[in-house]
């Protein structure tokens, strides 16, 4: 059973272990992978239009952000960002995830959701993003300094958000 | 003669102004039309990796960035963005500056350069980009509110650049 829900400031004491993780890896996600906590916590949290924390009986399992992708007349259309923890993946946690930032995205009238970075060689990601419904509208070559894949491409991936009703 | 040199703080009175009129027509850059000088000065100036002007006889008829497009795996892409004074259009400044540019991210040791959001409705910009040699590697559907277009694409464009000889 998983609960999510708008992530206070304390939560980041969770949160950024799950971050932390997965940028000082640096295989999915286009950061530094030496960042800094706080920055980190300006990137995830304080920058972000809101951030959420997905939580069961085991703690904190995941994390999402949605901002605004561009300014002005692109200010419609949302970004967001997915993070489950090492420990509680295979679950269903980022699908689930993902389904409550269309519903929250809607809430705050965003009209579409954008992922502009989503690497090739992240299979699991580009799966799911499809099966949710996410379109590929572009394909940026040689995108990603991977550790161990080498120069690896990024797909900009796009959903259209009908309002709420 | 155009002269194309790196932008001194001072430079941005001639800047804030060809900044100024751009992003309060809202028409081509994803940048909010209220921007405040000083947003202005952090976006264009402070924040970029590199900042310069084009020079005539006329005084500063342009000015564009380089800016890191994406940290870690993604930094070795540069992004710039370009603008031309409306009294100093159709002289090819921005032909020059763009060259200028990949010159200047070449020495900065930029692999690519890419341009995340080239309105569609913007139709020089995107025949000189071409022209160029940038590829439009992705569309985004409906991307931007345009004021009198209504809603218009968004281009992904892309070069590779080759190391300085």
């Amino acid at each position: 059973m998983v609960t999510i829900r708008p992530a206070t400031a304390p939560d980041f004491a969770a949160v950024w272990p799950m971050l932390r993780d997965v940028f000082r890896a640096g295989t999915t996600y286009a950061v530094e992978p030496a960042i800094s906590r706080d920055a980190a916590q300006a990137y995830w949290m304080t920058s972000a239009r809101a951030t959420y924390v997905a939580q069961t009986d085991a703690g904190i399992v995941g994390t999402y952000y949605i901002r605004t992708n561009q300014p002005g007349g692109g200010a419609h259309i949302c970004n967001c960002g997915y993070v489950v923890a090492a420990a509680a993946r295979g679950q269903g946690i980022a699908r689930q995830m993902c389904l409550h930032s269309q519903d929250a995205a809607r809430a705050l009238g965003y009209r579409a959701m954008q992922f502009n970075f989503v690497l090739a060689s992240n299979h699991g990601a580009v799966r799911l993003w499809h099966d949710l419904g996410f379109a590929t509208v572009g394909t940026i070559p040689d995108a990603f300094a991977h550790p161990t894949a080498g120069m690896v491409q990024a797909h900009v991936m796009y959903k259209r958000l009908d309002p709420p009703t």
